[in-house]
C-alpha cells in the first residue's frame, strides 16, 4: 500500500480554490426589467475579467444586441415572430391589467391569464427551437466551453441549454405566481401560515381569514402551474432530450431543481422573514449605487434648483407602461399641480391638459440619481422590484400604484414596512393621490422607516452586487455547488411531507387498537385466537 | 403643515449605521468545548475594541476567571456547589456514556438521561439564582449600559439576564437532542424527512425505516423537552419574573424565541443542506486559524522530524476525557503500534502496557498546528465540533470513535461526506482502528474528500469569525435585528402548520357533502327543505 505521492498537490489545490480567474458566461436572459438588472450583474462579471456572451432572441424589448458598446457578445437566435408581434402580445398584456382586469370576474381574469400564458410560452418555445434545433449553434456553443449558464426561470430554456452544454447553471430570480417554481421545484419551504403567496398583496402577519385566502392560492396555484405550465413543457423537453417522460418527477421539474444557486432578487429590508435554502442567496438592490450629482447645464438641474425648501418628487410607472389613458392622465396631473413640489415624470403619453406648472414630463430620467438628490421627498411608483430598491437604497418614502405582475406585492411590502402609502390604480381620485404624497412627505414616520430599510440595505457584511458574483465564480471554480443541494429534491411529493410514515404508524396503531378492541370485547386474549393460535375476525 | 426640520440629520444617521464603535458586551457561557470555541469570538470582540464582561460561576470546568492576563472582565457568580461536586457530576456523566450507556435497554438510558439533567438544571438554577437574588449584583449590571448579551441555550439563563437587562441577546449554538431547541424555541424548519434529528448519527439521505426512526425522535425529543426540560425552566421563570405562566406559549419557550441571531457552529462544509431562517448563522469554524510552525527545539519537533515519508498521525479524545480503561487503552495503543506513522496522542491516563515505540502521550498537545503539519496524515478524534472543524479546515481525514452527546452525529457526517471512517468506541478491537487509520491514510479518496470540505470552508464571501463580529456589532448598532425575526413566532403550532385551515375546510367540505348526500338520499333539494325552508335531519 502506498499513500498518493504528491499529497502537497491536493493541498496546494486547495488553496488556490480562492485565486481568482477568468471563466466563460453564456446568458439565456429574461427580458423587461428583469434584464436591467441583471445586465448590472453581467457588467460587473465583465469588468473582473470573465466573458460573457447573451444568447437573445432577435425580437425582444429591451435588450439592444445592437448596441456595438456593449461590453457583451452577443448570439442572436433568429426568432420566427416578429417585433411588431411581441410589441403587440406585450401591449395586449398591460393593457388587460391596466384597463380591463379590474371589471372581470376571478374566473375571467384566470381565463385570460391562461391565454396570455400560453402565447408567451409559445413565443418561448419558438426561442428555444432556434437553439436546439440549430446544431451548428449549439456545436459552436459546445466548442466555447462556457463554465456556467445565468437564466431567469420565468424564461422557460436556460436549464436546457445547460443540459445541452452540459455545464451548471444559476437562477437570476424575483418571483413566481403564489412562489410556485421556489417551492416545488427549487424545494423552498414556505409554510402558507405567515409566508404570503407573491401577487396576493398579503403579509406575514395574517388573520384566520387572510391565512385560508393564502392556503387556498398555494392550491391554486400548485394546480394552475401544473396544468398550463409544467405539463406544457414537459412535452417540449422530453421531445428535446429524446427521453421518455417516466420519472416521478418530471422534466421540467427535474431541470429547474438542478440550479445551483438562486440569486433572489430581494433582500430583508424588502422581504419578510422566511425560511430559506442554503443554495438560495437574498441579492436584491445589486444594482444600486450611490446617485451621481446632475449635470449643471441640464433641465432637470434647473428645474430642481428652483424648488426650493419643498424639494422634488420623482414619478415612473416604469420601463414598461408608456401611456395611460387621458383621463387617468389628467387625475394625476391634477393632483400633482395641486403640491408645493417639483414633480419630475417620466412619461412618453399625451401631455395631460390638467399638468401644473411645478410639474416637468421627461422621456427619461436618470432614476436613482435623482432618488439619491437631497432635495428628493418622495417616489411615485408602480412598484417595479428596480425602482422600488433605488428608493430603499436612497432611504425615499413611496407612494404605490400597482398594477400587474408582483407590483401589488411589493408595495405591500413597503407599506407593512411603514416607508410607503398605496393608491388604487382603478379607483384613483385626484384627492387620493394629493393625499397620500402629502401622508409620505409631512408624516415624517415614513420618511424614517425609509431610512430604517436603506440602513438595513446599506449595513451588510458583503455588499448584494459582490454576493452574486461569488458564487457566480463559486460555481465556476467548483463546476457547481453541490453541497448546497438539499437532500429534498430525491423525494416524492408524499415523502417529504412524511405521509408515508403517518400512514404507516396510523396503520400500525388501527391495527393494535383493533386488536385490543376485538380482545377486549371478547373478554379476555385468548378468545380472540383461534385454535392454531391465528387471530380470527 | 411642515416636513422634518432636519432631514439630512435623518439621512447623516442612516449613512453612518456602518461605522464600527466600541460597544459593551457581556457574556452568559457555556462550559467546556463551547467555551473553547466561544473565547475565540470574544477575544476577536475584544481585539475590535469591545469591552467583554463575562459572567463566570466560581465553580467550573474550563473557563479561568483568575487568569490575570485573561482580556476578559469576569464577574464571579459564587455558586453553592463545590469544584468537587461540579467534577464528580461530570465524571458520572462521562463514565455513563462511556462505560455504562451500551450495555443498557432504552428505557435504562433514558432514565439516566432524565437524571443527569435534573443534576445539571439545579446546578443552573443555583448559578442563575446567584445573579437573580443579588440586587446588588444586578444594579452593578444595569450600571454598566451592555449593549447586548451573549449566549448559549444549553446554560439556562442567558435569555433570562437579558430580560431583567432589557438588552438584546445572541446564542452561540451548536446542537440540542432532535433540534428540539432550534425547532421549538428559534422556530427552524426541519422536515423529519430529510433533516436527521442530531444525536441520532442519520444523514440526509433516509431510507423508509430511518425515515421512520427520525420521526419517531423528533416526537420523543419534543415530550423530553417539553417534560423535563421547558416545564421545569417555566416555573422558575414566572417565579423570577414575577408572572403568571398564563399565555399560551411558556416562558422558556418565549424567552428562547427573543434571540436576535442564532450563531451555529457548523457550516455547509459539515451540515447536511437544510432550510433554515435569515437570523440563523452558520460559522462553523471560527476558531480555526492557520498553523503556527512548531518550536524547533521542541519534543513534537523532533518526534515529527523522525516520521519520515509515512508522517504523523494526531490523536486526542477532546478536553473533557482524560482517562480510558487499561482495556480500552491496551487496545488503542497495540493498534497504533501497529503503523508505520508516528502517533502524537493527547492522553493524561496510565500509560498502556502495548504503547509502541511509534506513539508518543502528551498532557497537551498544539492540535490546530499539529493538524495543519504538512506531514500529518490523519486525525484519531471523539468527534467533538471544534477538533473536528480544523480537521476540515486543514483538509485532514479522520477516523472517528464517538462516545456522547453530538458526537455520533458529527462523526455521521463525516463519514457520509467520505473524509472519516467511524470505529465503535465500546466494541473497537485493535485490527479495527488499525484497519480504519489503513483505510484513511492510504485510500486516497479520504484526502481528497476532506480536502475538498476544506475548500468549502476556506473559499466563503466573508470568514466565519468575521461574519459573527458583524451580526453581534450589527445588534449592538441597530440595538436588535426586528427584521430578521420570523413573523412563526406569533403563532400557536397548530396555526403555523394550517391546521386551523385545513379544519375548516374539512369541516366546510363535510357539510357540503353532507348536504348534498342527504339531498340525493331524500329524491330532491325541495324535500331537504322543511316547509319553512329550514333543513330538516
Amino acid at each position: 500500500m502506498l499513500g498518493p505521492k504528491f499529497p502537497w498537490l491536493l493541498w496546494a489545490y486547495a488553496c488556490c480554490c480562492s485565486i481568482s480567474f477568468c471563466g466563460r458566461v453564456v446568458v439565456w436572459p429574461t427580458d423587461a426589467s428583469h434584464w436591467i438588472n441583471v445586465k448590472v450583474l453581467l457588467q460587473e462579471l465583465v469588468l473582473r475579467g470573465h466573458e460573457v456572451t447573451v444568447l437573445v432572441p432577435s425580437s425582444n424589448l429591451l435588450i439592444n444586441y445592437q448596441d456595438t458598446s456593449s461590453p457583451f457578445t452577443f448570439e442572436v437566435l433568429q426568432v420566427p415572430f416578429s417585433q411588431e408581434t411581441l410589441d403587440a402580445s406585450m401591449e395586449d398584456f398591460l393593457n388587460f391589467w391596466m384597463n380591463e382586469a379590474s371589471n372581470l370576474f376571478p374566473w375571467e381574469i384566470m381565463w385570460t391569464m391562461k391565454e396570455q400564458l400560453e402565447v408567451f410560452t409559445n413565443m418561448s418555445k419558438q426561442t428555444c427551437d432556434t437553439l436546439v434545433m440549430n446544431s451548428h449553434l449549439i456545436a459552436k456553443l459546445q466548442q466555447a466551453k462556457f463554465d456556467v449558464l445565468i437564466a431567469d426561470p420565468l424564461s422557460v430554456g436556460g436549464e436546457l441549454v445547460a443540459e445541452i452544454l452540459e455545464i451548471p447553471f444559476i437562477y437570476s430570480f424575483r418571483f413566481s405566481d403564489g412562489n410556485v417554481v421556489e417551492r416545488l421545484c427549487g424545494g423552498l419551504p414556505s409554510p402558507p401560515s405567515y409566508v404570503p403567496a407573491s401577487t396576493m398583496g398579503l403579509t406575514h402577519q395574517m388573520s384566520f381569514m387572510e391565512r385560508l385566502q393564502n392556503f387556498l392560492f398555494y392550491i391554486f396555484t400548485d394546480l394552475f402551474f401544473v396544468k398550463f405550465w409544467r405539463d406544457e413543457w414537459d412535452g417540449y423537453y422530453s421531445n428535446v432530450l429524446g427521453k421518455a417522460a417516466v420519472e416521478w418527477f418530471l422534466f421540467l421539474h427535474r431541470y429547474l431543481s438542478l440550479a445551483e444557486i438562486w440569486l433572489i432578487r430581494t433582500y430583508w429590508d424588502f422581504e419578510f422573514p422566511r425560511p430559506f435554502l442554503p443554495n438560495f442567496e437574498f441579492v436584491g438592490g445589486l444594482h444600486c449605487q450611490p446617485a451621481k450629482p446632475l449635470p449643471k447645464v441640464s433641465q432637470l438641474h434647473s428645474a430642481i434648483g428652483c424648488s426650493g425648501e419643498h424639494g422634488i418628487i420623482v414619478f415612473t410607472l416604469g420601463s414598461m407602461v408608456y401611456n395611460l389613458s387621458d383621463e387617468k392622465s389628467n387625475v394625476i396631473a391634477k393632483a400633482l399641480s395641486q403640491l408645493p413640489q417639483k414633480v419630475l415624470w417620466r412619461y412618453k403619453g399625451k401631455k395631460p391638459e390638467t399638468l401644473g406648472s411645478n410639474t416637468k414630463i421627461y422621456d427619461w430620467i436618470p432614476q436613482n440619481d435623482l432618488l439619491g438628490h437631497p432635495l428628493t421627498k418622495a417616489f411615485i411608483t408602480h412598484g417595479g422590484t428596480n425602482g422600488l430598491y433605488e428608493a430603499i437604497y436612497h432611504g425615499i418614502p413611496m407612494v404605490g400604484i400597482p398594477m400587474f405582475a408582483d407590483q401589488h406585492d411589493n408595495i405591500a411590502h413597503m407599506v407593512a414596512k411603514g416607508a410607503a402609502v398605496q393608491v388604487d390604480f382603478n379607483t384613483m381620485k385626484t384627492q387620493d393621490l394629493a393625499d397620500a404624497l402629502n401622508t409620505v412627505i409631512y408624516n415624517s414616520t415614513y420618511k424614517e422607516n425609509a431610512l430604517k430599510l436603506s440602513k438595513i440595505q446599506h449595513d451588510q457584511p458583503v455588499k448584494p452586487l459582490d454576493r452574486a458574483v461569488f458564487w457566480i465564480e463559486f460555481v465556476m471554480r467548483h463546476k457547481g455547488a453541490k453541497h448546497l443541494r438539499p437532500a429534498a429534491h430525491h423525494l416524492t411529493w408524499y415523502q417529504y411531507h412524511s405521509l408515508d410514515v403517518l400512514a404507516f404508524l396510523f396503520t400500525c396503531t388501527a391495527t393494535i387498537v383493533f386488536i385490543l378492541f376485538k380482545c377486549s370485547a371478547s373478554g379476555n386474549y385468548t378468545d380472540c385466537l383461534g385454535a392454531n393460535g391465528r387471530l380470527e375476525s
